[in-house]
């Protein structure tokens, strides 16, 4: 990837529709877009001051191609710090690829995914977490997954872990400066103060990576299993918590819900329905111990929903079946549905049965529903909602690249406070602070190498 | 509908992406993003000139949103000839929603179908036929149909027909004056100037009728049926005549092939490709004399490939299918397939046999192919391109109800034409040319009425 080259790319989803943008970034991006658009007022493009926008005719090589809007963007004042060039078209397929293929045969290179945004970070528009956050953003589904993102797009980690880096990086400088004087016994850095800075960043890598729970569950969505003996109605409960979601999804035009199916969003966060229609035949014997097939489904769930019907299961057979799920990292909620259809002395019955079973020390709650009453459903979302505190102010992680070097950061810190602690000597010290900045650098780029950054931008969608 | 309103529409195909962009029309266009806007250098969005960019930030009442491009375009100088501002976010599907929702919030409502395009001809920035031409070229996949919707785009049979239909609006005034002096039997109307001029339009709108086939030919695709016995070759035919278009199509990023998984564009025309293959049981009747759904599915196709195995199919029966296919107005094509698995003797053998039967009154091009073959393919292809004469520099006609409206003008005119010759009296002769006034109006847009603008506009897709 040569990074002098001028770079084009579709940055609007592919197809038809109104409008389509193309971006071209790098030197060449006004000579190159000047070579094909012709002004409706004969403005040159080159005399165009940054952020305005022409109206003309796009040309491929003779040929009338479409009338565009061309906005013009000078370096450094753009989104990759270059000369860029946003051509916004008419959206029709054929037109996107004939201006994107113009634009090649005038020398633009087609962009790698993310390349635009990796020239922001190398020309230090922002640093890498917030390049990484750019594509959490684009990815974002959920309030509470564009809240992480937004938060780290505006540099939420970055600012602090870089503040006290720079404070670590000149106590290693001294403590560096020490070696030149070892023959001397001299402690040019205070130990007193590297042991309160070194205690306080301690709590802060123990904040973020304790964050990485919530993160990670908000970013990718919660998962969570709807379990129960066939017809005791999962998938009606399922329907009801999804008809409310898509209708309120319906609402806004143009919005489709191929993507998330099984997904639901309640106070901002995503939660996953995981699918256990599937385990069916075996479920019958999940009721009596457990199948290791759906045990190992509902492991990696967050929230179980058992899901009852008590005319056809004891109370005695719903709380084996909640003891063999029971787990201190998951939240079950006992669901025992068809109210509709019980007689007042059932529910009663079956209340007492299973308080006198204890199931109190099993379950989050125990809920009776339909799933025809919306009030019935209403009051079970409020059991998923507020379980996540994610609206906190303060910055939470969400990626794992950065959870494994704040991990690696601990690690060295606290060799580091060790070394103190038993009076180490000047190298020893320097060597695992410098391990520390290496790590902490890796975070927000000041550190990288071509593999991260590979691996970084790879997974990002081209035109971004 | 209310065309007072502020409005707001996605204008980039919904989903995930870099960036999309969200469009508002309107009076307060300006006043609307100001309220969820600010700018990064706490420039004001009331006070920036027409046809600039700002960065800044976007705000859900209290909550950041997203780092948005905002540009402004201030009225009459816009798209719709409105105070318009484009907001163009990070294409993430959460923003997006969000984005809309806030904007209607604040006062914007959500644009019908072809509404910012509806406004743009209301408020006369293109006519109608222009408008129908934005539709049309978002909805071009073909260089063809391209080439056809820029040329209506840039007013290609607006200013023709709205010259005519100027200069014969002026005759109508002379012979309606010429009803005011009934009774001294005057004639302000140069009846030989006048019949000029008729025969002017009439060469017109006949000139215009006849490219209809072309036009619509191109703008929908032309018809094309694979025909032949089963094994004959007419998947391998196909996929042949496709993987070429497919490589070709896959050179150029983020295009998705799913729409127009059976066509194929040769020389900048597209052909879609007739689904024979569910007709297989019934194939070996038509070889015979031709089962009447064939017969129909081949009547619709502009052209037929014929594929034969000489090694499975005899001449006699090759040509009595011909027979049964042959028509005035369809390229039939007679493609010998499997040509690698042939002794240069069969294929002698064969083609003096075919030449015996008259082959060549039947048929348009005989052809020995190999599927294998590409330069087979190739030559097959020229058969293709070359059929249609599209890029001629005039305008063709490629709407329906372009084509109606002129047939309509063209009864009328000739009626005219008729009143001259027969020295009919002025009165007669006015409603006649008022009549084709009326039709020629209707394409432009000069004369229109709530249906037609409904049924145009409807076909739209949201945001343009």
């Amino acid at each position: 990837m040569n990074i002098n080259e001028t770079i084009v790319a579709l940055s609007t989803v592919p197809g038809a529709a109104a409008i389509a943008v193309v971006r071209l970034s790098g030197d060449d991006a006004i000579i190159i877009a000047d070579k094909c658009f012709r002004s409706r007022f004969n403005k040159k493009l080159t005399d165009q001051s940054t952020h305005s926008v022409l109206l003309g005719d796009f040309y491929q090589k003779d040929t009338l191609l479409d009338e565009v809007l061309l906005s013009v963007f000078k370096n450094p004042n753009s989104y990759t710090g270059e000369d860029v060039v946003e051509i916004s078209c008419h959206g029709s397929v054929y037109v996107q690829q004939q201006v994107l293929q113009t634009l090649q045969d005038l020398g633009a290179r087609l962009a790698e995914p993310g390349e635009f945004t990796l020239r922001a970070f190398l020309n230090k528009k922002m640093d890498l977490a917030q390049a990484e956050a750019v594509a959490d953003l684009i990815a974002s589904e959920s309030e509470a997954a564009h809240h992480i993102a937004v938060q780290h797009l505006r540099g939420g980690i970055s600012s602090s872990l870089g503040e006290l880096r720079e404070r670590l990086l000149s106590f290693a400088s001294l403590i560096e400066l020490e070696l030149d004087f070892s023959e001397e016994d001299v402690a040019f850095a205070d130990r007193k103060q590297l042991s309160e800075l070194i205690s306080t960043i301690r709590e802060t890598l123990k904040n973020l990576l304790d964050s990485f729970a919530t993160g990670n569950a908000v970013k990718n969505g919660i998962p969570v299993a709807l379990v129960g003996k066939p017809n005791a109605g999962k998938s009606s409960l399922l329907n009801a918590l999804l008809d409310e979601e898509k209708a309120l999804v319906s609402d806004i035009e143009g919005t489709t819900r191929d993507s998330i199916e099984d997904t639901l969003t309640i106070g901002g966060i995503q939660y996953r329905f995981i699918d256990t229609a599937g385990l069916r035949k075996t479920e019958d014997t999940v009721e009596a111990m457990g199948v290791k097939r759906t045990q190992e489904k509902m492991d990696s769930a967050s929230i179980i929903l058992y899901v009852v019907d008590p005319q056809t299961q004891t109370s005695t057979e719903t709380v084996d079946a909640l003891k063999s799920m029971h787990r201190e990292d998951t939240t079950l909620l006992l669901v025992i549905n068809k109210k509709d259809l019980l007689a007042k002395e059932i529910v009663e019955y079956y209340t007492k049965a299973l308080v006198s079973l204890n199931v109190e020390k099993l379950v989050f709650a125990t809920m009776y529903i339909s799933t025809k009453n919306k009030a019935d459903i209403d009051a079970l979302k409020t059991h998923f909602s507020g379980q996540l505190q994610w609206n906190t102010g303060t910055a939470l992680i969400s990626n794992q690249r950065h959870w494994a070097a704040l991990q690696a950061a601990m690690k060295s810190i606290s060799e580091v406070a060790q070394g103190i602690e038993e009076n180490r000597s000047s190298d020893l010290l320097a060597i695992d602070i410098r391990q520390t900045l290496h790590e902490l650098g890796t975070i927000t780029g000041e550190v990288t190498t071509d593999d991260i950054l590979g691996n970084i931008f790879a997974n990002f969608c081209i035109g971004k």
